[in-house]
């Protein structure tokens, strides 16, 4: 039995986690076998260090994604895989101090050495000095991240596949995160302006310029609100599905069910909507693969 | 590609969600193709109604559950279902005084007709009158359940499959539901006494008489702390996977790690133990499809 | 500023989390200054061992609880602290098996020594050995545990003050702990038989008894069912507050909101409800607070 | 009984919820009371909307706040109200289309007219025509929003009283809001450059500026890590508390426990750190109480 059957399956039974499940697996199926769209991915939580590295990058290489937004943390990790620097199995309840003392730094049961941080910021220096000052001065994030992806040359880079396919990775919130503390310290001693105006103008560019847009949102954060309201002023998404464990009691964007949004014009209608609840590390790769199925078939 | 080269590639993450995930699937098919192992299964939350009514008949049917710990919403709902009805699919966002109105009764996204309640009412008295009175007047719940399992014809109900492969359904919490309440009334006018002891007895036995146990544990709640602790007297479970969204901080049994049975005698080790933070009904069913592909192979 | 100020500015916020609490304090001091209430409390989690104890003891005391629905393991705490045993402070990071090893068990950051679970078999069993056989063959958890409560003797026990103060502690689930584990092994040579009709008969009439009936519901489970359910006779509770962390996507009763009850015919209206997204342990003693400074002023 | 008093018998139990809730308070009574402290708040999800204006500009008024990072959103509401618009009490079973048609946005049970969003573009626009050409070209976000503190005239407006108590309110994710929408329209017709990196250098100057720097972090998201990374230069804040409801399982920063930010030096030890599971809107004002009850003891 093939996955596709099994989500099939699951939309039949209507209710419940399975019916949200199932629905999600078509949705996602439609996104990438209708050309009339163009689908924009939103990274939140360890996607690329939780093994989503391959699946993303695979997506954007056979031009099904179309646009990228990011925490910073995903495009660091990215590009210290990129540099050779590969994660550590740990376990959450490691002592954190020692940690510290021995060079390694955690983020659940996964650690990454100092070691990997210090010669990211040697690389990024490296790559920032061979960009044009003219261009460095007025830089979008996105033309940043397609300047890097020129220069690191690892097939299965995001980045790097992102710029060679011309599809651009926003990163509203770069300075928050260690990419962000390498840039900033850098701006100190050399000319770099990080214009985030020019990223946003990009990517409600990009909106207009189809007939449809689908949201794949995994998890929640700024990249997941990003998507949503750079498509208000088009009258909102034509399609979306998230994967996400943060709950909507809060009221926060993060937890917050994608009809919200139809409230506040960033989704059309409810008939192409789908929440999953779970862990966008383990539930995208099988949404992705059901949906693929279903694509081709 | 198949979901248990999925499940593999996941392992291979060696953290976070993918690596748990990947180790449930392999844990599982362990349990499943190991002739050693009895396996135990515990069904807190609408697994019945959720979509799982088959995926665990089947497993059942082919002799790869050994015993069954539910809830008795579950098995209520296996007998609504083997009684002719259906459930009908709703909306979280219904106004429940209305559907009480319209004899509707409502789970989640899910309505139960008050008429199929009150059918089974009647179907629950007309079986127990079947019962001899000699054996009703000091009976278990799996005793009973397998009684009822034979009166109920229907091939694909969980307690007529269980039934005819002699796998006993406990349910310590049998009073805490529709089906419960049949049986108190009952009770009132007719000689009926559950006896909770002859459960336990039973299911020691089972965890005695063989050579490793594997614990299956869908959602939290009675029946996931009743596997375990039934376990205790042999040493505790060779192996256990559990499901849920439930978390750990509060303290609660329900969302407690599975290592922490292991201070308590109910598991015997940390090395065939996997927790994946997930909805039972979506999650089980693409583990199983794994783990049977890798069982077979 | 009293914690009743505090509730009341928060009820003002009208939306959001603030509401539930303000609206929970405010409901609490009605079910705990109108006469007309019987109230009853489902205690799922570790309620008794998480520092409730005395906060429950003292409502039971001051007659403001007229029954209680709990899982089998705070009954276990509760006799444990009453024999004069006490809690370990550990961490939820230490090591499960080095545990065992050590005679501890772990929940969460709490240790208890197996040294103390021994002791409590001793108790059970001479206890036990003082209820006449005649009482002992056909007996309520209710019954039970006031005999327990009669012969434990201290003041800070919930037992012996629900003893005191006849008020009925119901333990649906009394089979899954470690009270459970010691009433069986003694059945096994001696005359001993729990009737849960019994429990359920004594409920229900309670539920009868009363002109309206309030529930205080401390986390999911079976306890918080088994309240709601035996009011369903009745047209269901006239007010109710829970206060839980657990989810409602999945379709598990735990994690319901109060509202599906209705459909149920378990709540009567939606007029008196509210739920607060937390932690029992650490909600309710603040409520408590604020709802007795409202029912004293 | 002072809640204070509460808080001191909550610490006292040592273990699961109440110890964390009452650990929070003393550190937080500490962070108010100890002159070496300057203290910095991160805001995400609805704090403004659920409440908290009137706390947060109380503390900030009383000069026990040092430095704010928010989310868009929450600067967004703080205008809205300085602008005379009051949320409307919704409920989150609304149907969104047909709020959407009614111009009304909702934010799970809270409603907001799209006329009073309309109303704070026009704002906007105007405060921004005030500042003169040269500053708004080069302009930090903190900058930004004390200039709209200057114009904006409302005593319990947090930007008003910000400005006033010279605390910088910083805003790294502001293009992610609807105050974020109007700065780019804008700046499409008028110059307007933000500069994040001005910002950013801002944040670290006043994290070198003291003896000892608090960390309060109401959410997750990207104003919790900012407030942490920020630190990592001067080797870590020295006393946290965090109150979420996410998750730590699927490795996000949001869900992570403080313990993990010492591997990452962005927190010195293990001594000063308290995570409150819970609702930040319900649980900060009650935290608040007690730390200042114990401050001024």
């Amino acid at each position: 039995m093939r996955i596709s059957d099994i989500a099939e399956q699951m939309e039949a039974v209507k209710v419940l986690g399975p019916a949200r499940f199932g629905r999600a697996a078509r949705i996602l199926g439609e996104m990438f076998s209708n050309d009339d769209y163009s689908n924009f991915i939103s990274l939140a939580g360890p996607i690329i260090p939780g093994g989503l590295r391959t699946v993303i990058t695979d997506l954007v290489d056979e031009k099904l994604i179309d646009g990228i937004v990011t925490t910073g943390a995903n495009v660091t990790h990215d590009m210290l895989e990129a540099l050779g620097h590969k994660h550590i199995v740990g376990s959450e309840t490691l002592d954190d101090a020692k940690l510290r003392r021995r060079g390694l730094s955690r983020i659940y049961d996964l650690l990454v050495t100092q070691k990997s941080i210090e010669n990211l910021e040697k690389a990024v220096y490296r790559m920032l000095n061979k960009i044009p000052e003219s261009k460095r001065q007025n830089i979008a994030t996105y033309e940043l991240l397609w300047e890097f992806g020129k220069q690191l040359r690892d097939k299965r880079s995001l980045l790097c596949t992102a710029q060679k396919r011309s599809v651009p990775i926003f990163c509203p919130g770069v300075f928050d995160s260690m990419l962000g503390l390498n840039l900033w310290t850098y701006s100190q001693l050399n000319r770099l302006l990080i214009n985030p105006f020019k990223d946003f103008s990009k990517l409600v560019d990009l909106t207009y310029a189809t007939k449809k847009v689908g949201a794949i949102i995994l998890g929640g954060g700024m990249p997941k609100h990003h998507v949503l309201i750079a498509n208000s002023y088009r009258g909102g998404v034509d399609a979306a599905i998230q994967i996400t464990l943060d709950r909507p009691e809060g009221g926060g964007a993060s937890g917050a069910p994608l009809e919200e949004a139809i409230s506040w014009g960033k989704i059309k209608t409810q008939k192409m909507l789908a929440t999953v609840v779970g862990d966008a590390t383990v539930i995208f790769p099988l949404l992705t693969l059901a949906a693929l199925e279903e694509a081709r078939s």
